[in-house]
């Protein structure tokens, strides 16, 4: 941390920010500028956390230098992380598929959406049993019955089971029945799950929230594996800005970022990211060309009639073709050793 | 809702639109633009929920004219709503201040705190007992502890306590202790607890997320009326703008728009809205000439020494000058029946 | 500036950053922190705009930490800037209103409103005879025409008139007709007219951009100074973020913000800071409140029949209304010392 | 266009409204919705430009359905837009690279610089002999000498130049030395600009504004073509976000999105969209994947000696790294027929 004092500041105000800093355990250094001074604080910055320098005489603002996310950083671990699941591998190979519906609505609906899914590729199967929506009068989801269907589906097609938990409550079924729990970006910054997530066995796949900064996302993760859940994926999903035209505006700069700040694998959901079907292909044929981990997408049987986000998911049709690009891609990716990410 | 088709739409794909319209129960109305047609529906909108419209061919898109929410809305309860906690009436008359330390740290720190607040006039004290905080590593308050304290302190000064609830869990005990329950801006969307603070019987202050939009906002009150609480208090705290001078961008505006779209009474946090203590000042001044019905305030006996946002705390001095002017501001306002909101 | 480096930086790295800052004749000094090193660079800042250091191997970011702009700072100039426009004086007293259509439209109408302008007690006529619209096929201003109606309107009135110039070519014949020039937000970085309206010898209100930071903002003021002209007034009118209920979001924690970084005065336009007529009036309350020296306001004889921006404009009873309590607001605040800005 | 009435909107009150649009000479038809009376309105939308809807008694609100743009639309012209621009045509084909550094230093560093652009196979010279600064204080470029280094660099090199013009007096000189005009994104709406570009006779290249929507970005190109230039090329370089990781956030999905309301050819700038070197080649992979017709590169033969922009430039290695896989998607993409466009 970098302190920043008023031109104003007192030789008085100095030495009480030194002497504040000494107190929490930590060294300060002066730096006088030609209009300002600055002090520098050295040591283990969590410690910084007592002390409320911003209210302090003579201080005009400070800078943080060093990150407060430790576990989740590649400065920590700096090899990627490949997660396992059940010997499907996320991270560093061959790029994973998550796909299927926004929402379990019937066990036929969902049966016919993985049988496309699985043909598709896809080595994972989406559904939400557990839908947060805006108004409370939408569809909610099935709950535990969705659960019920998801496992069926798998136990059909082979397919592994990713959905959504929203509850502290919820993670007991969901980790039943889920090979990967999610936790959704208007959970992104619920603490309470988070801590409890980190304790439930599973790989945890934590996606952005609506406006969460890198570092906030970061700060996530640590809370889940901080509470003893090593095993995070992270999930770009696209961010609020003032453009309207799209439902989001997907980073994909995010992926790159992960990749220096983080050694924890990343996938994209170009489907939240743009709400926009026709965006999904040259949305995820970027993700893999940005080197995305993998991808998350809304696969329909039928959008048109989707109990929720139907104008953001794939006709089957379309996610053939998706899938082809993406497979190209990547393989042409590799064998060319066509590396994205600059170290 | 109205349904704008692509120029290209054909005769069967309108046909088709107006199936699903009539399929879910809803009347259809075609209106044919010089390049466009538009597919009006009428009806109950929540039916809509069921019919995936932009997914269907030759649909551009569709925009929303009715509101989901309900309960919330002035049309729904055009008079203005009054919160009767325990004889102090927050809504329609006099300002209400609610003010105190960011977190509660300790007995002395908060009594010692309690009794400023008392001094300047304000009614309610806070104190964060339970803390949503971006890093894992900082403080994350006493929990029961800390709602023990508040109690102690209400006792003492005889002000009323407000303070912050975080997961289901902890709403037995913070309604135990509090006289209302804070809903935080990270966990406006966190649906299940909001619906089950819509069954503590106590009054709620649901705070604004971070980048949530008024009408989201309104649903999360929805979730909260539709659960059987009434008695919801709107708290607008800044939202997330890519000025980076304050910490957020305190959204005054939004006072006139819920006076305008709710019946429900807001008050404004300039702390968190700004998180600079010089800003507090000319910030409550505002709130209050907007029409603001209260102002929630960080008040620290000693900032410096604050365990969290210290820099956003005001000393007993400032707080008390705070005061002085909202007090004077809000006398002249109904002596000279100067009413901001226009019908 | 601060140049903070990677974990992993070498010593030669750091000496190649020593020798780079040294090079453009300013000194540097090392601080080795737990974890990284930070380089501090003392001496004028500007000297560094020759120098890439975040493209030099070991560094990971810099972070600024003096202000890029000198004339219109407070550090540079301690004491508030009055702005007097022929014996009307801008800052630091009663606040000025300036109000009037979005157009100028035709004689009768500039007339007919300025008759309603003067009589609710604005000092200022405004009215745009060059209008910078989205689409070119909206209406674009009278252009000299309307300048010359402007005048009438001053003859007729006596009140003072502030127009907007759009194009260098226009600054002679706006500067010739005009009080104060007004640089509109969507030319608040366009350089070339920042520099020429820098000698043009009549104050010029500069508003911020859609989504300018306030240090940019500050730094276009700039821009205008060091061309030669001291009299520059800011406005702020709202910045784009994500919400759609208002058209932009005003942000009145830049009143507090300007009054702490700059001397310059500073006004508040509620009309485009909300899009929205029902807005004006808490939004010019709160203004006023907050410590803002003016305001501007768009008033029309008949809204609906208004060329550009009706819905954002006053009738003459709304606007007798909100002038009412502007007046009493700033009369109370000076009567009872109630200065919302804290030094 | 259609207008939402007021539940309390009055019969006269809708009549009137239906008058104002007959009288624009405009068809109205009613929709009578369950809370909400809705008028549509069908006819040329530009006439509406003269009836200010918002501002009439008992109207809520209204929405735009047609585009207020219409050279620029594809719906106009469906077929995809090729630029000629001496042989290298810009769109529908192989995509074309322009790079160069930032700004034109000397002649020395532009010819070396012109050397390694040619040798990594771009076709087009950047570097600005205008630069827009944000502070006045830093370098403002070379202006004339500026471009006369970049003409003898085109005739050393045989690559063609395209370069930034930033006034009304600069057009001519810009238009004689190089071959595609740039406006930068902080002139995106400096409306006096575009209309004189548009006469200029030469191929424009419009960057998009830091925070300027598709439709205000079309809006834009739609002044441009309207005043007699159809050689109009898209530039995204990235939106102004709360993400302050990277220097904005490059907004991939707006390819897609322009592929689909355009005709226009479309190119992607990682560096100004990123302003992180590192994140050039995993956004250049992922414009190319997702359908941009080409990219803008910063590329300095030395970085850290830039005069500007030194973080987000390329040293030539990099370069020739980010070309190779750029070449390679593209030929993949070709021959496979992977079209990221969905019609």
């Amino acid at each position: 941390m970098v302190i920043i004092m008023n031109p104003e500041a007192t030789a008085e105000n100095i030495s009480e920010v030194i002497k504040a800093i000494e107190g929490a355990g930590l060294e300060a250094k002066i730096m006088e500028g030609a209009q300002q001074k600055i002090v520098g604080v050295i040591g283990d910055k969590t410690k910084m956390a007592s002390v409320a320098i911003g209210a302090m005489p003579g201080v005009d603002h400070s800078v943080e230098i060093s990150k407060s996310y430790k576990l989740a950083s590649r400065e920590f671990h700096p090899q990627s992380t490949t997660i396992d699941v059940d010997g499907i591998k996320i991270g560093g190979g061959e790029p994973v598929v998550m796909a299927g519906p926004c929402a379990v609505e019937s066990l036929e609906q969902l049966l016919s959406a993985a049988e496309i899914v699985k043909k598709g590729g896809a080595k994972f199967l989406r559904g939400g049993a557990y839908k947060p929506r805006t108004s409370p009068y939408s569809f909610q989801g099935l709950e535990v019955e969705g659960l019920k269907i998801l496992a069926k589906a798998r136990e059909k097609t082979g397919l592994k089971v990713i959905t959504e938990v929203t509850t502290v409550e919820g993670i007991a079924p969901v980790a039943e029945y889920a090979d990967i729990l999610q936790i959704g970006a208007r959970n992104m910054q619920n603490f309470g799950l988070l801590k409890e997530v980190g304790k439930c066995g599973k790989p945890v796949m934590l996606k952005r929230g609506l406006a969460s900064t890198i570092d906030e996302w970061l700060n996530a993760a640590e809370y889940i594996m901080n509470a003893g859940n090593p095993d995070v994926i992270l999930c770009e999903r696209g961010i609020r800005t003032y453009e309207t035209y799209t439902r989001n505006t997907l980073d994909l700069s995010a992926v790159a970022a992960i990749k220096h700040l983080s050694h924890l694998p990343i996938i994209v959901d170009p489907s939240h990211g743009t709400g926009k079907w026709r965006m999904i292909k040259p949305m995820a044929f970027a993700a893999i060309a940005a080197g995305a981990d993998g991808l998350m997408m809304e696969v329909h049987p039928n959008p048109a009639k989707a109990l929720s986000d139907g104008s953001q998911s794939l006709t089957s049709e379309n996610y053939f073709e998706v899938m082809r690009g993406v497979q190209k891609l990547s393989k042409l990716m590799r064998e060319e050793n066509l590396n994205p990410i600059v170290e």
